[in-house]
């Protein structure tokens, strides 16, 4: 719209609104709940709304009446358990505060008229700052911090309106009921109406990303190893190749899931305890992966590798270890999918442990001792990252086992085998020596038994 | 306090107000300024009550007083630029919200008394669902967020309302004129009584990840190539090395700050138009760089590393190109703290460099070809990693450079010398060949000019 600018403002009007409209589509195709989740607003605002156009009820509540709307606003969230932990936050919180507040005020009212303000004004004070105080704590920020924020606004609105209103009892209830109504609302249409279970979302956010890894892993090999002639479709190939870099992020957006999956009800598969916690640290193990993989991904991009003859004494070693290991992620990810026991993604991670001792012996064979060693270091480093992420799966693998069992998926034995079997897959004799260089540690909290812990 | 439990109930009770006690003073010496931000909300909100004492402003407010509380409650956040942000937010939607609201119940009103509760609550309907819907794009989430709740309570309650209140403009005038003080005091106390700046707490952050890695980096040679014989020390070295491990996951803390240092006005030496968007791109090749240094981590914890007189070939160059890359980082910190040109990084860099040549140098050289290839992987792992480190160090010296460009620091050459001359820094002339096997490919969408691409 600007004066001079290269094309006709209609034009460009016209770009924008296509613009626009590709976007909404966009947003609303990346998940089709989200449309959903509007019209459930709409109709829960329009239901509460009933009680101010309706006579009777409007005669009972009033101009409360508007905390039901703002109760449906402020609470209806797009989960059901965010949904719910702010709906529980709100009643609690005024529940105490409103009682506070009234203790506050009649406290207050015995000091006469000149003290009541003062008195009043330092009770407001100091919850102000205590509350607000609270609210730097990391636990209580991150399930209660709304409660506190509702606390603080009803003590100061009860006990402050009470120097006006003489019926503050009556206030507070009434306040404490619309928000009720409202708050009950939100909840009832939340879980009854295409519920958005945020305990589902976080259960297919990490299988999905562990199916991420897994299909990167799978392409890895054939990607790194393949001649470079075919240079149109590697831009193709990148995008679908990045798809892991997401997983490198989603440390907070699996901790908010999992706060709010805490507050909800049992539901379909999930019952009641289900352990959200075991999410998190299978969540914590993928990332851990994930950052070896974004090491192994700077070597994809390298233009010059270890010239051919050099490459294909472990190409398939190597291919097999990346594509065994993907397989196990990408089982891994289907057993969560369908809550069973991760079975047959044992036999995947035997095979690829298999092929890494493959690795280790040919790296030991004598071919190497003439060629550079500065030529062989890309492949030398990829091949030991690629025995890291084998090692990342199986301390996957295990913490999905945990999963498997504190949630009660079918019991076989975990991995379908029995742990000894495990360690029983040993390495070669030979290589035996110096596969422990390359365990790698991880920084989880886990007490898990470990079985990769075969020395 | 359970029957039965090991110890009777005031012992336990103690403990955990001492718990309790402890939590409280971390919380508060964490970050002192949370105790100030305390009391200024405190201070806030009873400075806003007192519309409800004092009788001549009450009488021109009434009831609408209670939206200068909410507004405080709800708008004082902890930086500037979060309570600005939201306190602007507030204002245009009740603004804005409050004009359609009237408009929408001015139109209802010509449909008679049975239409108006429809045409109101159609209207309540497609403004909630148009609304929530555009909450989910992800700009409008990141900045209009709390305007868009703000926008359908305000519409929802002023066009109902309206429905019962005959005196709607002036319901609308009272809320805004309400608002607008209650936001007011805050954005007013939030500025000028020790102010907390986001924009200020993000540049510290950038730097203080910066200097996190220096710190890892500096260490890092000693450490892995330390005799393991004093084992004491090792646990206290440890949480000293992990903590750049918080670095790794501060991709939304960044976020979320450089979005409230948006609405920050001009301060001290950050002025209107600071380019908060260069100090992701800083922050991304941080994290970048991150990522290297949890792979080297990994290596660092191995229990058996190479034998002595296998290490003892490179690990001068390694602690070098570790040293250097870290001093470089710690520069390139201290720049973003004082607000200068890096001047001083590009010796430590060149140094980095250099010793990075000479690794390559020492790896080409003979005497390798008699030891095992596979005793070697590990330590050429290392090798190959702490390249990459110096590469990454040196795209984000760029970054940096462009960061100072763009925010005015004091004006120097960049890096002290000129793009050519580092040009210049190119690798002794018998590893010239493979230098580009471990220059990895950086996942950032930065057009700056890239001095490291030096082939």
């Amino acid at each position: 719209m600007e004066v001079g600018s290269a094309k006709p403002w209609p034009v460009t009007l016209k770009a924008k609104m296509e613009d626009f409209g590709r976007s909404i589509k966009k947003v609303g195709e990346d998940d089709p709940r989200r449309v959903i989740h509007s019209l459930k607003v709409g109709f829960a605002l329009t239901l509460v709304s009933i009680f101010y156009y309706y006579q009777p009820l409007y005669q009972s509540f009033g101009v409360s009446a508007m905390w039901a709307v703002m109760t449906v606003v402020v609470v209806f969230e797009f989960s059901v358990g965010a949904t719910l932990g702010k709906g529980l936050n709100r009643v609690m919180a005024t529940l105490l505060a409103g009682a506070l507040g009234v203790g506050a005020h009649h406290l207050a009212d015995l000091t006469g008229h000149i003290g009541e303000p003062i008195l009043l004004g330092t009770f407001v004070f100091l919850q102000a700052v205590t509350a607000t105080f609270i609210r730097f704590f990391p636990k209580v920020k991150a399930r209660y911090d709304y409660g506190i924020l509702v606390f603080i606004l009803t003590f100061t609105l009860v006990s402050v309106s009470g120097f006006r209103v003489d019926e503050i009892i009556e206030f507070a209830h009434k306040r404490l009921s619309t928000i009720l109504i409202g708050g009950s609302a939100c909840v009832i249409i939340a879980i009854f109406v295409y519920p958005v279970w945020a305990g589902q979302d976080l259960h297919n956010l990490i299988a999905f990303n562990l199916e991420k890894l897994g299909n990167f892993l799978e392409g890895f090999g054939d990607e790194y190893f393949k001649v470079p002639e075919d240079e149109e479709e590697s831009e193709d190939q990148g995008s679908f190749m990045q798809a892991y870099k997401s997983v490198l992020n989603s440390k907070s957006n699996e901790e908010s899931l999992a706060n709010f999956a805490r507050w909800e009800p049992g539901h379909g598969r999930f019952q009641f305890g289900h352990p959200w916690k075991q999410y998190l640290k299978v969540g914590n193990l993928t990332r851990q992966c994930a950052y070896r993989i974004e090491a192994l991904y700077g070597y994809l991009n390298d233009d010059i590798k270890a010239s051919v003859d050099v490459r294909s004494k472990i190409e398939e070693a190597c291919t097999k270890v990346s594509i065994e290991s993907g397989r196990a992620l990408k089982e891994l990810s289907m057993a969560i999918k369908s809550m069973t026991y991760p079975i047959s993604a044992h036999k995947h991670i035997h095979n690829a442990k298999m092929a890494a001792n493959n690795i280790k012996s040919l790296l030991k064979s004598s071919p190497w001792e003439k060629i550079e060693l500065l030529q062989v270091i890309p492949l030398v480093t990829v091949a030991s990252l690629l025995i890291d992420v084998v090692n990342c799966t199986e301390e996957i693998a295990e913490s999905v086992c945990e999963l498997a069992s504190k949630a009660r998926f079918k019991k076989v034995d975990c991995l379908g085998v029995s742990p000894e079997t495990l360690r029983n897959v040993k390495s070669p004799r030979h290589a035996d020596d110096h596969k422990h260089h390359l365990v790698i540690s991880v920084d989880d909290n886990s007490s898990a038994p470990k079985i990769s812990d075969y020395k």
